[in-house]
């Protein structure tokens, strides 16, 4: 086993009322990365897209991941990964995190499965906080485990994988900038108690639907009364979108990460399909940028490939 | 069927990180109640207990609901309820609610199960509203469906019926009272996102770890960083109480509806009696009276009886 290659997967968080904290992840589009053991103690980045992303090991959040991992074990070898993004530095579906992830899932296959998927969480939120700033597991947790997460707590972490029933994702990617500092200035500190239960409330209701896999309940649950009002207005046509999605027959949605791809999700492909042409028709009267991805939820996480 | 009997329920609210969403029932103690149809087209309130509740129907919680239930099929009879409470009113243990659901339910077959167990909740608020001063579901919504509920939504009301595991109840009642107002008084009017987003990710974990019937994961999420810490200094001895029952081996619990009475669960019915005992001998220091009741969830709710 010289050599190991995986998809890794893009993936959404901050879903609706679930902000911080539930995830998911997508069938696509997906990272191609292939990490090798190498001799010499390092991490050496390739890069064989047109990100110019870091090379770097310590500025690459593959390359952090991967350096946090060797540190773990004290090792005398090192990794070479190589990298091919799809997904977008920038698009609000866990582009960071998809390098991040895959690389750590990738490095433990020819470690013989040494860590815990928890612990590869660990590794891959040391890579994050390159991109980030911080250590998250949003959209790490979904990349690892595949399906639905939810991180209950991240000291100590605390992943829990929800049960769900078949669900397809449509996502529109607009073109424009959010930084994620940006994106975040615009939190309140502080939320009224009511729209607090409000929120809390509706957590626990999606939680439920997805696990009974209960479609009308998971559309009454996906409300956001907190983060969404603050933050759509940085998304060009975001109210306009989610609307006709749900006149459309998506079940609900909301901004992907911090933006800017907005997420709607659908009880089966064709209205997923729908609800494309329906996403496609309303930046078509714009002059942005933009991309679509139509997948179902990916219950699986970084996948190997031969 | 000239009159029908029914046990109903002490209901516990306000679980832990589910505040103002989650509650669920108990299998003791419980109210005897009678409902018959009568010519008259009143509602007659008898007390078969030393409770000095009002007699009054729109003033006692059971007529009050039981009036409203009358307006919405414009009856041109009325019912007659005997009541023989057990549950102790300002325990926090959903006292009125146990009236309030009990008499509608026990109607509504005399009925012929004329509503739904939706309609009967939003006739229970309405007598609820005479006992708290305003339509909440919290404790009806558990009495009525049984188990574990989640009122995701007042406006329109939406329960949600959760799956669970055999889960074992010790509730202590130190014999002070606690006045609802009072004790809304305490809550926050603004928390932190930060503490918001924490909560609600306990409530989803803990929603799945209730359908999973994952016991560590329900222990892990039963905090609350909210309301707890505002409101358990109304409560003598409720560190104590919750820190030695934790070391006894129970999953975590907190203060029931708004106090004063503390709840404990556990997997085990072994466990919920080690427990009273732990609870006894920590009240039996002071000079307050309590009760203790050791139940097993109630999975029926209000319950028939011949």
């Amino acid at each position: 086993m010289s050599e190991i290659r995986v998809l890794s997967p893009a993936t959404v968080a901050n879903v609706v009322c679930g902000f911080d904290c539930l995830g998911f992840a997508l069938s696509a589009p997906c990272d191609e990365m292939i990490v090798r053991i190498i001799e010499r103690k390092i991490v050496r980045i390739v890069n064989r897209d047109d990100f110019n992303l870091p090379t770097k090991p310590e500025k690459n959040v593959a390359g952090a991941a991967l350096l946090s991992m060797l540190r773990a074990i004290d090792a005398d070898f090192g990794f070479e990964v190589e990298i091919t993004k799809h997904i977008k530095p920038g698009s609000g579906i866990g582009s960071s995190s998809a390098s991040a992830a895959g690389a750590v899932v990738a490095a433990n296959k020819l470690l013989n499965e040494r860590f815990s998927r928890l612990e590869l969480v660990e590794f891959a939120m040391d890579g994050e906080k390159v991109a980030s700033g911080d250590r998250h597991a949003d959209n790490v947790a979904p990349c690892i485990f595949g399906g639905f997460t939810l991180v209950r707590s991240l000291n100590p972490l605390d992943v829990v994988t929800l049960d769900f029933p078949p669900l397809f994702v449509t996502i529109i990617h607009p073109q424009i900038e959010i930084k994620t500092s940006e994106a975040r200035k615009m939190l309140p500190a502080q939320v009224s108690l009511k729209d607090a239960i409000r929120q809390w409330s509706n957590v626990g209701a999606l939680v439920s639907g997805l696990q009974k896999g209960d479609y009308e309940l998971i559309s009454r649950a996906l409300e956001d009364f907190i983060v969404e009002p603050v933050r759509k207005i940085l998304i060009p046509k975001f109210d306009e979108i989610k609307n006709e999605s749900l006149k459309g027959g998506a079940l609900g949605g909301g901004i992907s990460g911090s933006g800017p791809s907005i997420f709607m999700l659908s009880e089966t492909l064709e209205t997923a399909q729908k609800i494309e042409k329906v996403m496609r028709e309303i930046y078509e009267q714009t002059t942005i940028d933009f991309n679509i991805y139509v997948s179902e939820i990916n219950s699986e996480g970084v996948k190997f490939v031969n």
